[in-house]
Protein backbone atom coordinates (compact mmCIF):
# COMPACT_ATOMS: atom_id res chain seq x y z
CA UNK A 1 0.00 0.00 0.00
CA UNK A 2 1.64 3.53 -1.14
CA UNK A 3 0.23 5.14 1.44
CA UNK A 4 1.32 2.87 4.24
CA UNK A 5 4.57 2.58 2.64
CA UNK A 6 5.30 6.14 2.43
CA UNK A 7 4.18 6.93 5.92
CA UNK A 8 6.76 3.87 7.35
CA UNK A 9 9.21 5.45 5.75
CA UNK A 10 8.67 9.13 7.11
CA UNK A 11 8.65 7.45 10.16
CA UNK A 12 11.53 5.37 10.17
CA UNK A 13 13.27 8.82 9.79
CA UNK A 14 12.76 9.45 12.86
CA UNK A 15 15.33 9.12 15.66
CA UNK A 16 14.98 5.52 17.59
CA UNK A 17 11.84 4.11 15.61
CA UNK A 18 12.81 1.69 12.89
CA UNK A 19 10.50 -0.30 10.81
CA UNK A 20 9.04 -3.02 13.05
CA UNK A 21 8.00 0.08 15.26
CA UNK A 22 6.84 2.30 11.87
CA UNK A 23 4.87 -0.10 10.82
CA UNK A 24 3.38 -1.22 14.46
CA UNK A 25 2.34 2.95 14.77
CA UNK A 26 1.16 2.63 11.07
CA UNK A 27 -1.20 -0.02 11.58
CA UNK A 28 -1.83 1.72 15.23
CA UNK A 29 -3.04 4.42 13.67
CA UNK A 30 -5.52 3.42 10.85
CA UNK A 31 -7.30 1.53 13.58
CA UNK A 32 -7.32 4.54 16.09
CA UNK A 33 -9.96 7.20 16.72
CA UNK A 34 -9.45 9.45 13.38
CA UNK A 35 -9.50 12.47 15.00
CA UNK A 36 -6.61 11.22 16.71
CA UNK A 37 -4.88 11.37 13.75
CA UNK A 38 -6.08 14.56 12.98
CA UNK A 39 -4.57 15.64 15.74
CA UNK A 40 -1.23 14.73 16.09
CA UNK A 41 -0.44 15.35 12.18
CA UNK A 42 -1.80 18.96 13.29
CA UNK A 43 0.92 19.18 16.91
CA UNK A 44 3.23 18.15 14.18
CA UNK A 45 2.59 20.69 11.23
CA UNK A 46 2.02 23.63 13.85
CA UNK A 47 5.29 22.66 15.70
CA UNK A 48 7.47 24.61 13.61
CA UNK A 49 5.06 27.62 12.97
CA UNK A 50 4.69 27.99 16.82
CA UNK A 51 8.37 27.16 18.58
CA UNK A 52 11.20 29.69 18.10
CA UNK A 53 14.31 30.40 19.01
CA UNK A 54 14.91 32.67 22.50
CA UNK A 55 16.48 35.50 21.30
CA UNK A 56 18.03 35.78 25.11
CA UNK A 57 19.08 31.87 26.01
CA UNK A 58 18.86 30.74 22.10
CA UNK A 59 16.49 27.76 23.70
CA UNK A 60 12.87 26.81 22.16
CA UNK A 61 10.20 28.48 23.30
CA UNK A 62 6.73 29.93 22.20
CA UNK A 63 7.20 33.34 23.55
CA UNK A 64 10.21 35.38 23.06
CA UNK A 65 11.70 35.77 25.54
CA UNK A 66 11.63 32.71 26.65
CA UNK A 67 10.09 32.17 30.28
CA UNK A 68 13.71 31.60 32.26
CA UNK A 69 15.05 34.39 30.15
CA UNK A 70 11.95 36.51 31.05
CA UNK A 71 11.65 35.87 35.32
CA UNK A 72 13.07 38.31 37.23
CA UNK A 73 13.31 35.69 40.03
CA UNK A 74 16.48 33.94 38.10
CA UNK A 75 19.97 35.15 39.27
CA UNK A 76 21.67 36.44 35.97
CA UNK A 77 24.82 36.49 37.46
CA UNK A 78 24.95 32.56 36.88
CA UNK A 79 25.11 31.21 33.60
CA UNK A 80 24.31 27.81 32.26
CA UNK A 81 25.99 26.65 28.93
CA UNK A 82 24.76 23.49 27.50
CA UNK A 83 25.33 21.76 24.07
CA UNK A 84 21.17 21.67 23.03
CA UNK A 85 18.14 23.39 24.13
CA UNK A 86 16.83 20.20 25.84
CA UNK A 87 19.22 19.84 28.54
CA UNK A 88 17.30 22.97 29.76
CA UNK A 89 14.61 20.62 30.68
CA UNK A 90 16.80 18.28 32.45
CA UNK A 91 18.55 20.94 34.31
CA UNK A 92 15.30 21.96 34.93
CA UNK A 93 13.64 18.92 36.57
CA UNK A 94 16.11 19.20 39.06
CA UNK A 95 14.66 22.22 40.65
CA UNK A 96 18.46 22.62 41.59
CA UNK A 97 19.32 25.66 39.08
CA UNK A 98 18.47 29.46 39.39
CA UNK A 99 20.19 31.13 37.03
CA UNK A 100 19.88 31.77 33.32
CA UNK A 101 20.74 29.35 30.35
CA UNK A 102 23.00 29.47 27.34
CA UNK A 103 22.41 27.18 24.26
CA UNK A 104 25.95 26.18 22.21
CA UNK A 105 23.46 24.92 19.73
CA UNK A 106 26.22 22.18 19.26
CA UNK A 107 29.50 21.02 20.46
CA UNK A 108 32.99 21.49 18.39
CA UNK A 109 33.37 17.89 16.22
CA UNK A 110 35.95 18.39 13.83
CA UNK A 111 34.63 15.15 12.37
CA UNK A 112 31.61 16.29 11.74
CA UNK A 113 32.82 18.87 10.50
CA UNK A 114 31.84 21.66 13.56
CA UNK A 115 34.09 24.08 14.66
CA UNK A 116 33.44 26.64 17.64
CA UNK A 117 32.60 29.43 14.56
CA UNK A 118 29.70 27.29 14.55
CA UNK A 119 28.65 27.37 17.75
CA UNK A 120 27.48 30.56 19.59
CA UNK A 121 30.15 31.16 21.43
CA UNK A 122 30.36 34.99 20.31
CA UNK A 123 26.92 35.67 21.57
CA UNK A 124 28.11 33.74 24.72
CA UNK A 125 30.57 36.42 25.58
CA UNK A 126 28.70 39.17 24.57
CA UNK A 127 25.79 37.98 27.05
CA UNK A 128 28.41 37.40 29.67
CA UNK A 129 29.08 41.15 29.58
CA UNK A 130 25.60 42.27 29.17
CA UNK A 131 24.51 40.48 32.27
CA UNK A 132 27.73 41.14 34.55
CA UNK A 133 27.93 37.33 34.59
CA UNK A 134 29.68 35.82 37.75
CA UNK A 135 30.04 32.45 37.27
CA UNK A 136 29.53 30.09 34.10
CA UNK A 137 28.89 26.59 34.42
CA UNK A 138 29.91 24.60 32.00
CA UNK A 139 27.15 21.59 31.36
CA UNK A 140 28.37 20.20 28.00
CA UNK A 141 28.32 16.12 28.56
CA UNK A 142 31.18 14.18 29.52
CA UNK A 143 31.87 13.16 26.20
CA UNK A 144 35.11 13.65 23.98
CA UNK A 145 33.13 16.52 22.09
CA UNK A 146 31.75 18.03 25.62
CA UNK A 147 35.03 18.02 27.24
CA UNK A 148 37.00 19.92 24.14
CA UNK A 149 33.90 21.94 23.95
CA UNK A 150 34.09 22.99 27.61
CA UNK A 151 37.89 23.07 27.50
CA UNK A 152 37.85 25.97 24.67
CA UNK A 153 35.62 27.81 26.30
CA UNK A 154 37.87 27.72 29.73
CA UNK A 155 40.77 29.06 27.45
CA UNK A 156 38.41 31.83 25.88
CA UNK A 157 37.80 32.98 29.19
CA UNK A 158 40.47 32.88 30.75
CA UNK A 159 41.04 36.48 31.28
CA UNK A 160 37.76 37.14 31.91
CA UNK A 161 37.62 37.14 35.17
CA UNK A 162 34.92 35.18 35.30
CA UNK A 163 34.55 31.76 37.57
CA UNK A 164 34.04 29.07 35.74
CA UNK A 165 32.99 25.40 36.58
CA UNK A 166 31.70 22.30 35.04
CA UNK A 167 29.47 19.52 36.31
CA UNK A 168 30.79 17.42 38.31
CA UNK A 169 31.35 13.24 37.38
CA UNK A 170 30.56 10.44 39.51
CA UNK A 171 28.75 7.17 40.34
CA UNK A 172 25.10 8.23 39.28
CA UNK A 173 23.05 8.23 42.93
CA UNK A 174 21.03 4.52 43.53
CA UNK A 175 24.01 3.15 40.98
CA UNK A 176 26.12 0.18 42.06
CA UNK A 177 30.22 0.65 42.43
CA UNK A 178 30.45 -2.90 41.25
CA UNK A 179 28.71 -1.99 37.48
CA UNK A 180 30.51 1.41 37.16
CA UNK A 181 32.93 1.68 34.36
CA UNK A 182 36.46 2.15 35.14
CA UNK A 183 36.50 5.73 33.98
CA UNK A 184 33.43 6.89 35.99
CA UNK A 185 34.68 5.37 39.10
CA UNK A 186 38.23 6.87 38.49
CA UNK A 187 36.67 10.45 38.54
CA UNK A 188 34.36 9.84 41.40
CA UNK A 189 37.81 9.31 43.23
CA UNK A 190 39.45 12.20 41.69
CA UNK A 191 36.67 14.12 42.90
CA UNK A 192 35.79 12.72 46.53
CA UNK A 193 33.98 15.08 49.01
CA UNK A 194 34.80 15.08 52.01
CA UNK A 195 32.34 15.17 54.74
CA UNK B 1 6.39 25.32 25.99
CA UNK B 2 2.51 24.00 25.46
CA UNK B 3 2.96 23.08 21.46
CA UNK B 4 5.71 20.75 22.20
CA UNK B 5 3.73 19.49 25.42
CA UNK B 6 0.84 18.76 23.25
CA UNK B 7 2.44 16.71 20.63
CA UNK B 8 4.68 14.94 22.98
CA UNK B 9 1.61 13.67 24.50
CA UNK B 10 0.27 12.78 21.32
CA UNK B 11 3.06 10.93 20.46
CA UNK B 12 3.36 8.56 23.44
CA UNK B 13 -0.30 7.50 22.85
CA UNK B 14 1.59 5.74 20.10
CA UNK B 15 2.25 2.00 20.55
CA UNK B 16 6.13 1.61 21.70
CA UNK B 17 7.08 5.61 22.30
CA UNK B 18 7.43 6.53 26.09
CA UNK B 19 8.26 9.88 27.05
CA UNK B 20 11.82 10.05 26.72
CA UNK B 21 11.70 8.85 22.84
CA UNK B 22 8.84 11.33 22.29
CA UNK B 23 10.91 14.20 23.69
CA UNK B 24 13.40 12.93 20.86
CA UNK B 25 11.23 12.50 18.41
CA UNK B 26 9.69 16.39 19.00
CA UNK B 27 13.69 17.69 19.45
CA UNK B 28 14.32 16.12 16.21
CA UNK B 29 11.31 17.75 14.57
CA UNK B 30 12.39 21.06 15.50
CA UNK B 31 15.57 20.71 13.98
CA UNK B 32 14.24 18.40 10.87
CA UNK B 33 13.43 20.51 7.72
CA UNK B 34 10.48 21.90 8.02
CA UNK B 35 8.99 19.99 4.69
CA UNK B 36 9.83 16.97 6.25
CA UNK B 37 7.39 17.74 9.14
CA UNK B 38 4.74 18.59 6.72
CA UNK B 39 4.96 15.71 4.63
CA UNK B 40 5.20 13.64 7.62
CA UNK B 41 1.82 15.75 9.15
CA UNK B 42 0.07 14.74 5.67
CA UNK B 43 0.99 11.05 5.82
CA UNK B 44 -0.59 10.82 8.84
CA UNK B 45 -3.59 12.76 8.15
CA UNK B 46 -4.34 11.46 4.75
CA UNK B 47 -4.04 7.96 5.94
CA UNK B 48 -7.42 6.64 7.01
CA UNK B 49 -8.68 8.45 3.66
CA UNK B 50 -6.77 6.64 1.61
CA UNK B 51 -6.92 3.21 3.27
CA UNK B 52 -9.96 1.01 3.28
CA UNK B 53 -11.16 -2.50 4.38
CA UNK B 54 -10.92 -4.74 1.90
CA UNK B 55 -14.69 -6.35 1.35
CA UNK B 56 -13.36 -9.53 0.61
CA UNK B 57 -10.23 -10.98 3.03
CA UNK B 58 -10.94 -7.94 5.66
CA UNK B 59 -7.20 -6.68 5.32
CA UNK B 60 -6.65 -2.67 4.82
CA UNK B 61 -5.81 -1.93 0.91
CA UNK B 62 -6.24 1.35 -0.68
CA UNK B 63 -8.02 -0.62 -3.60
CA UNK B 64 -10.52 -2.82 -3.20
CA UNK B 65 -10.53 -5.52 -3.59
CA UNK B 66 -7.36 -5.81 -2.46
CA UNK B 67 -4.42 -6.71 -4.55
CA UNK B 68 -4.38 -10.62 -3.19
CA UNK B 69 -7.95 -11.00 -3.31
CA UNK B 70 -8.22 -9.36 -6.86
CA UNK B 71 -5.23 -11.95 -8.36
CA UNK B 72 -6.73 -14.67 -10.48
CA UNK B 73 -3.30 -16.48 -10.01
CA UNK B 74 -4.11 -17.36 -6.08
CA UNK B 75 -5.36 -20.48 -5.45
CA UNK B 76 -9.17 -19.67 -4.21
CA UNK B 77 -9.25 -23.02 -2.70
CA UNK B 78 -6.80 -22.34 0.31
CA UNK B 79 -7.62 -19.45 2.76
CA UNK B 80 -5.50 -18.54 5.67
CA UNK B 81 -6.90 -17.17 8.81
CA UNK B 82 -5.07 -14.11 10.53
CA UNK B 83 -6.30 -12.22 13.53
CA UNK B 84 -4.76 -8.44 11.96
CA UNK B 85 -4.04 -7.58 8.46
CA UNK B 86 -0.35 -7.38 9.67
CA UNK B 87 -0.26 -10.61 9.69
CA UNK B 88 -1.09 -11.08 5.87
CA UNK B 89 2.17 -8.88 5.24
CA UNK B 90 4.65 -11.46 7.41
CA UNK B 91 2.59 -14.07 5.48
CA UNK B 92 3.58 -12.99 2.19
CA UNK B 93 7.24 -12.20 2.89
CA UNK B 94 7.64 -15.67 2.90
CA UNK B 95 6.30 -15.75 -0.37
CA UNK B 96 5.48 -19.40 0.64
CA UNK B 97 1.84 -18.89 0.32
CA UNK B 98 -0.37 -18.69 -2.87
CA UNK B 99 -3.73 -18.83 -1.64
CA UNK B 100 -5.97 -15.94 -0.35
CA UNK B 101 -6.55 -14.56 3.16
CA UNK B 102 -9.76 -14.31 6.02
CA UNK B 103 -8.47 -11.29 8.49
CA UNK B 104 -10.84 -12.04 11.75
CA UNK B 105 -10.48 -8.72 12.93
CA UNK B 106 -8.87 -9.54 16.22
CA UNK B 107 -9.29 -13.04 18.86
CA UNK B 108 -11.57 -14.32 21.21
CA UNK B 109 -10.48 -13.03 24.59
CA UNK B 110 -13.26 -12.95 27.68
CA UNK B 111 -11.03 -10.41 29.93
CA UNK B 112 -11.32 -7.96 27.36
CA UNK B 113 -15.11 -8.70 26.42
CA UNK B 114 -14.15 -10.31 22.69
CA UNK B 115 -16.35 -13.03 22.03
CA UNK B 116 -16.87 -14.75 18.82
CA UNK B 117 -19.89 -12.59 17.54
CA UNK B 118 -17.17 -9.30 17.52
CA UNK B 119 -14.86 -11.34 14.92
CA UNK B 120 -15.68 -11.97 11.25
CA UNK B 121 -16.75 -15.39 11.52
CA UNK B 122 -20.01 -15.45 10.03
CA UNK B 123 -18.39 -13.93 7.25
CA UNK B 124 -15.92 -16.39 6.82
CA UNK B 125 -17.93 -19.57 6.89
CA UNK B 126 -19.61 -17.60 3.89
CA UNK B 127 -16.95 -16.83 1.91
CA UNK B 128 -15.50 -20.69 2.55
CA UNK B 129 -18.88 -21.56 0.84
CA UNK B 130 -18.87 -18.90 -1.81
CA UNK B 131 -15.14 -19.25 -3.22
CA UNK B 132 -15.59 -23.55 -2.25
CA UNK B 133 -12.44 -23.47 -0.14
CA UNK B 134 -10.99 -26.91 0.32
CA UNK B 135 -8.51 -25.72 3.37
CA UNK B 136 -8.24 -23.67 5.97
CA UNK B 137 -5.11 -22.81 7.17
CA UNK B 138 -5.48 -21.37 11.42
CA UNK B 139 -3.09 -18.71 11.25
CA UNK B 140 -3.73 -17.15 14.53
CA UNK B 141 -1.16 -16.46 17.35
CA UNK B 142 -0.01 -19.09 19.47
CA UNK B 143 -0.93 -17.29 22.48
CA UNK B 144 -3.87 -18.65 24.83
CA UNK B 145 -6.17 -16.63 22.79
CA UNK B 146 -5.20 -17.48 19.43
CA UNK B 147 -5.35 -21.12 20.40
CA UNK B 148 -9.16 -20.34 22.16
CA UNK B 149 -10.12 -18.65 18.79
CA UNK B 150 -8.69 -21.67 16.62
CA UNK B 151 -10.47 -24.51 18.48
CA UNK B 152 -13.36 -22.36 18.78
CA UNK B 153 -13.65 -22.07 14.76
CA UNK B 154 -12.27 -26.14 14.76
CA UNK B 155 -15.53 -26.66 16.56
CA UNK B 156 -17.58 -24.25 14.40
CA UNK B 157 -16.20 -26.27 10.94
CA UNK B 158 -16.41 -29.56 12.48
CA UNK B 159 -19.51 -30.57 9.98
CA UNK B 160 -18.29 -28.65 6.32
CA UNK B 161 -16.00 -31.08 5.23
CA UNK B 162 -13.45 -28.31 4.57
CA UNK B 163 -9.76 -29.48 5.79
CA UNK B 164 -8.48 -27.27 8.38
CA UNK B 165 -4.60 -27.13 9.59
CA UNK B 166 -3.23 -25.00 12.24
CA UNK B 167 0.51 -23.70 11.52
CA UNK B 168 3.07 -25.91 12.42
CA UNK B 169 5.30 -24.74 16.28
CA UNK B 170 8.48 -25.58 17.28
CA UNK B 171 12.39 -24.25 17.30
CA UNK B 172 12.68 -21.00 15.58
CA UNK B 173 15.07 -21.42 12.83
CA UNK B 174 18.50 -20.71 13.28
CA UNK B 175 17.32 -20.78 16.98
CA UNK B 176 19.35 -22.69 19.81
CA UNK B 177 17.78 -25.54 21.43
CA UNK B 178 19.89 -24.22 25.02
CA UNK B 179 17.82 -21.39 25.08
CA UNK B 180 14.37 -22.53 23.65
CA UNK B 181 11.80 -21.94 26.54
CA UNK B 182 10.03 -25.34 27.47
CA UNK B 183 6.54 -24.99 25.98
CA UNK B 184 7.99 -24.49 22.26
CA UNK B 185 10.76 -27.23 22.84
CA UNK B 186 8.03 -30.04 23.66
CA UNK B 187 5.85 -28.52 20.92
CA UNK B 188 8.60 -29.01 18.57
CA UNK B 189 9.54 -32.65 20.02
CA UNK B 190 5.50 -33.54 19.36
CA UNK B 191 5.24 -32.02 15.86
CA UNK B 192 8.92 -33.78 14.90
CA UNK B 193 8.64 -34.29 11.00
CA UNK B 194 10.50 -37.87 10.17
CA UNK B 195 13.36 -37.65 7.35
Amino acid sequence: MKSLDALVSRLTKLPGIGRKSALRIAYHLLRADSSFSAALAESIAGLRGRVKTCSGCGSYTEEDPCPVCADPSRDRGLMCVVEQPQDIEALESTGEYRGVYHVLGGVISPLEGVGPQDLSMGRLLDRTKALHTRELILATNPTVEGDTTALYLVKLLENSGLKVSRLALGLPVGGDLEYADRLTLARSLRGRTPY
